[in-house]
């Protein structure tokens, strides 16, 4: 998408230098953009873990390009040390972020890969590159899809309404810089704006970490949408009184029942639009399905984090980033950084695949070669 | 309430000076606690305007006790000038929130009265100090029948879990802070602990003005009682998860038909509430009733304040109290300030007169001297 009016991905291979893995170092935003330069996988570790790319979509292509530049850098003497040399960086990238479904499975095939194929080690310091390559581009394809399929949703809304403003509501960043581009709650956004509907989308701040305020909203401004950022508590208001008219958010993990695990607070938010009657939309790639769950109150783990990402807030004053406490010493605070949403609340599903209703059937209908392995009730 | 093991009130008469009026400025919580010392008129009108006190029954006996400043330092030359002085003064204190009914009402009592009666300056001066005085205790007695009346609520919980911790959640500040003392919806739960229950409290942030994390947790640190602070979205998974065994919160205006004018974000954790059969309480002096008012949700104008409360966070850093942008520059901002709970998701309303339901037919049998006056569908 778009960054001062010209088109960015998250992660993309220098053109100048092909050696070079370049990012958006997203620490800094909204207040600064940087881009950073990689060239070894221990560069692209950190960036992992000290969080300048984050977002499921994102870091599993990172650990991909890590495996590119892991390639260029081991010791090329023999093919036995290039292996072990591989190994060492594959189970590095992986160690980053542990819970990250994605990020392994890609480095595991890269692996897998470069260990039965690719004659030479330049045959296979390619084919790393081009299977990150080609997770990129599959992340990249799917936000697409969901956001040509999401879009036909707001078109209706606003045919509906006789092309007045369609009043979208999001939480937290299930944008572009979470994923490779598009993003999965923003892309039928940015669809529709792009087909000419009129939207405006309700910025839920997202606290603790503030992705909305801070992600979604510059994501937005660059991209030339009419946003307006609102506290988490005021969407209630908001729906109450007719001023949204389509929730849309991502997910971190659905069941393949329906239950969305997804931001703290996106549970909140679909109880209003159940009370209010609006349409409560998930979008994810189908990657983010778990085949295994079929409760997801009850049996999705539920993370915890540090305490000080709710007495701390990180903002901008006199021109540098700082920490600000924002309660009285000694408190303590509680930091879960997800609820679940169950299915009843959903309206439905936008995936690569087209939209479905957030239910076993209604998944299985769009994915029915899960239907023999599904666990049962 | 107490304040490092020393009882205060919010605002008190100077017992060295009794020409000084002595208040908390609530500017500075939680990070320091200041007494500010006011001689003036004027200077009583700035701490309204300015929030030094906040909170309908605090600023009510603010500004009665501004009249007796008033009366101190009016002209005392002769009955006309001083009589025109108070005028003056009243016109000044009722101007510095508008909205605000307990103000002008107390304010406006004042006046009246010493019109009418008090033989000599002395006299009327005195008549000042009494009416602010009996402002004052009358607000400190309702907090407190408040809190008789809602701990028999927590006391019940705690025996059908055999003793275990009650666990209530708050959100916003409606603790003493915001009146003269106990306050509305911390009352309850500062005499249920005082009587030996074991209460923990999970204190809600209250985007975009923090009342909760800096003014409820430090009521609550000082006062001893066990409270994590939680941000506003973690609510809704708390009550999923079966730790919250009841909801209070205080209100700004509730309507007759028992709709809840409260801080925006209080809609959404009664919607959580009513999900999942959690008891969902409002504690309020009988003053905070709109006996014209039926629709709630319809006809309660919600106040928007400045967007910069929702793109600007104040805290401490480096010893100094500062605020930092959170947002991209130039993002537009929506800053609600109430949202209003139907009365559907209300389980009871505790009053200085008792609990009743949430209900005309409710609010009517503990007020029936309002019965004969009250709005006709």
């Amino acid at each position: 998408m778009n960054v001062a009016g010209i088109p960015y991905r998250t992660i993309w291979l220098d053109q100048e230098d092909p050696r070079v893995v370049k990012v958006i170092d997203q620490r800094f935003l909204p207040h600064r953009f940087i881009v950073e330069s990689l060239s070894r996988p221990e560069q692209m570790a950190r960036a992992i873990v000290e969080m300048h790319v984050r977002g499921a979509g994102l870091i599993g292509a990172a650990a991909g390009f890590g495996m590119y530049l892991a390639g260029l850098t081991a010791d090329h003497s023999s093919l036995g040390s290039f292996m072990r040399d591989m190994a060492r960086s594959a189970e590095m990238l992986i160690s980053t972020r542990p819970t990250a479904v994605n990020l392994s499975w890609a480095v595991r095939r890269i692996l897998d890969t470069i260990t039965v194929s690719g004659n030479t080690l330049q045959d296979k310091i390619r084919i790393c590159l081009d299977s990150a390559q080609a997770v990129a581009d599959e992340d990249a394809d799917f936000c697409h899809r969901i956001g040509l399929h999401g879009a036909k949703i707001i078109t209706e809304i606003s045919n509906k309404k006789a092309g007045a403003t369609v009043n979208l509501l999001t939480h937290c960043n299930a944008g572009w810089l979470a994923f490779v581009d598009y993003g999965t709650a923003t892309s039928p956004i940015y669809t529709a704006f792009e087909q000419g509907i009129d939207v405006h989308v309700w910025v839920d701040e997202t606290r603790p970490r503030n992705q909305g305020a801070s992600l979604t909203a510059w994501e937005l401004q660059q991209q030339g949408i009419p946003y307006t950022i609102i506290v988490d508590n005021a969407g209630g208001h908001l729906m109450q009184h007719g001023l949204v008219d389509m929730v849309i958010t991502g997910s971190d993990r659905t069941t393949f029942t329906g239950d969305v695990a997804n931001k703290i607070g996106t549970y909140l938010k679909a109880l209003a639009a159940k009370d209010n009657g609006i349409p409560f939309y998930v979008a994810l790639p189908s990657s983010t399905f778990d085949w295994t769950v079929r409760d997801g109150v009850k049996d999705i783990p539920i993370e915890e984090r540090d305490e000080d990402e709710v007495r701390y807030i990180e903002g901008l004053a006199e021109n540098k980033i700082i920490s600000v406490l924002i309660a009285p010493e000694r408190s303590s605070a509680a930091n879960y950084a997800f609820d679940v949403t169950p299915a009843r609340l959903v309206t439905g599903l936008i995936t690569e695949r087209g939209v479905c209703p957030a239910s076993e059937e209604g998944i299985l209908s769009l994915f029915p070669e899960r239907r023999a392995t599904v666990s049962q009730p």
